[in-house]
């Protein structure tokens, strides 16, 4: 538990839908007094990471579940209503361990080769950083983020919700690059990028190494980052240099990126040919089954998670549509039964971004169940049943993501 | 100089005005290679802060400048494009030591009492969030920032551009509280905050307490807060409860808030009746003077501040309309004869926040005199000239915050 996320969460309200006053709501009266808590002096600073990785050692421990060396989750009491998820608590999923740290030494020599354009071109980062510049926010979510939900046992890191965090990408977009290069060459239908991990010997490159092929569609949010957060991207994150590819599955967006093509198929390697794909419970991975790639819309409570004093219950969560901006979130404290709109906090971050939520309901004492469903603005509604598939990826069903409140 | 913040900055690139796209830029071609840096694993981490107080120990000491214990800076070349400015990074203002870290111990404990409503209420920080929350990204200013500019030597802390940051504040809007009380009383016309700062023996309260009043008008914007960036509100920024005026500036955002008073008339404390007024060089501070309440139009340059290679040169800064949304930012090089408009990144955090700009200029070997100008929405200029006034408050002139640029 991270006592800066769990002891002061600033209570909130219910609401009509239609509201007016989307980002600001009220109680009738005094309710629920929120627990007590410690926060100190120094929100960030009594988190010093004893047991993580050197290279994930400047993170807040407290905010973490360590899975293994590459992968650790946030916790979901951590995953707060903040507009922004602060770096030291993201979750890290490294497919490889990460590169030498002597690559962060001096990251604008970092290189980049552009190929499949009507010039192809190496690029060291000091150049790419003349070439352009944008910002966008952006959902950052493993395609394996809510597995531990899934009865079958997917293999895999056993995720719950905190495979997942928004953050601000800070870089070239890829479309003014390849303006400059003359522009993608004819019958290219994807964009491959390859990862720059040292490979271990004695392997089939192929069988280990991270490149992923998106659909070209995906040009037009393709973002060439070399920030997160207003920092330089750490080694964690894929420092100096990683493909972003808003509104598509964590994996997509190579870390370390040494080169990015455009190609007329999909890379052969096994990270895409047989990994991430969705398939049927026993069903081995090929190439014709349906790629990890746009997210769809999803959202999950993240207080209360288990207990409450009876009265007036303040629900908050995040909710976030995916490759498409988010509508609208619903929750119920009945499993389903009946919903209520709930509040959207702070400002709008753009069409990636998340947006944490909020809703009041008085319950008396009793068990409940909390869940949340969110709208795209195409309408998509967060289904209520999971798909299950063999590794467990995709999960966005809402019954699932619920959690059982005690009230007394 | 801030390691994280002045060895990476992604270039940028010009634009005309009225482009469609102004969240993205790109040059022609690659030019100034960006100065190579030391960024390393762990953005936040190095910084640690040896010297400085305790109730601030956990800030980046590399990023700010100690004018006193109560009086931090935060660097020119700190301030980065950032759309929030990292609580580590925040300057400090306080007009009296902080209280006792003990109040910190238990927050929710806190007390605030209202008076001046059709009922009079005590209530702890505890009940406040049960109320309502809103999340309202806004500017925090020192009434002072650019007084090193004036060349009279105005006394008080010379701040240059760093008294002053972005951030998002969380807390229950005060207009919601009021509604709960019956509304205000008839016949006030402010709002009054008074400090929850120990008071030193010996002295007249009212010569050295922190009480302001702002116009009721400021009700519409004004917030209790209890967490900024996220995270539950430190000491140092006036935790465990604080009022935020946004748009306003900083010394009217009481911290420690012990009481908060619908009144009749401003406070006779000598903060509002003497202090913090707007009047000519050598008068004294008078209740008929202008006091500093709303925050005008105002940017400035971080990047680059004294060097460049020759060929495309990127600059950065940061512009806010104050109380009025920012409209538009230009940047001139030659001392502000011609003008090109730049371009704002990332997303609009809302009426309050700051944006970052960015604009690319072809610079031959030579020194050239940058400076930008920012323009609200109610087609506010930012002025050229400072208004020159005894206490040195409010410089918003473009001159005075222009940099020499030395293209080698």
């Amino acid at each position: 538990m991270n006592p800066t996320h769990n002891t002061s969460h600033p209570p909130a309200s219910a609401e009509g839908p239609g509201s007016p006053q989307r980002r600001q709501l009220l109680l009738g009266g005094a309710g629920l007094a929120a627990t007590a808590g410690l926060a100190g002096l120094a929100p960030r600073a009594w988190a010093q990471a004893a047991e993580l990785p050197e290279y994930v050692g400047w993170k807040d421990a407290q905010a973490l579940i360590m899975h293994s060396a590459n992968t650790l989750e946030t916790r979901r009491d951590a995953i707060g209503r903040g507009i922004l998820t602060p770096s030291d608590q993201l979750f890290v999923r490294n497919n490889l361990s990460a590169p030498d740290s002597a690559i962060m030494a001096s990251p604008d020599d970092w290189s980049l080769d552009i190929l499949g354009t009507t010039r192809s071109q190496r690029f060291t980062l000091g150049q790419l950083k003349t070439l352009g510049v944008e910002t966008v926010v952006s959902v950052l979510q493993c395609s394996g983020n809510g597995r531990k939900f899934f009865p079958h046992g997917a293999s895999g890191t056993q995720w719950e919700t905190g495979a997942a965090g928004c953050v601000a990408w800070t870089g070239v977009p890829l479309r003014e690059l390849v303006r400059e290069l003359g522009g993608v060459m004819e019958g290219m239908n994807y964009i491959t990028g390859t990862g720059g991990e040292t490979l271990p010997d004695g392997l089939d490159p192929k069988s280990i190494m991270v490149e992923r092929s998106v659909p070209l569609a995906a040009l037009e949010q393709a973002l060439l980052a070399w920030e997160m957060n207003d920092e330089p991207l750490s080694l964690a994150h894929g420092g100096p240099l990683r493909l972003v590819i808003p509104g598509y599955f964590g994996v997509n967006n190579v870390k370390y990126l040494r080169q990015l093509a455009f190609t007329r198929e999909q890379t052969d390697a096994k990270i895409q040919a047989s990994g991430y794909r969705v398939r049927d419970l026993g069903v081995e991975g090929a190439p014709d089954q349906p790629s990890m790639w746009e997210m769809p819309v999803k959202s999950w409570i993240t207080s209360p998670l288990q207990s409450a004093v009876a009265g007036r219950t303040l629900i908050y969560g995040v909710a976030f549509g995916g490759v498409h901006a988010l509508s609208k979130v619903e929750v119920s404290v009945d499993g389903g039964e009946r919903w209520a709109e709930a509040r959207l906090l702070g400002p709008d971050l753009g069409r990636f971004a998340w947006r944490p939520f909020v809703l009041a309901a008085e319950l008396a004492t009793g068990e409940y169940r909390l869940v949340s469903r969110a709208t795209d603005d195409q309408g998509q509604v967060q289904p209520r049943d999971r798909v299950d598939n063999e590794r467990g990826y995709g999960h966005n069903g809402w019954q699932d993501h619920g959690v059982t409140l005690t009230v007394a």
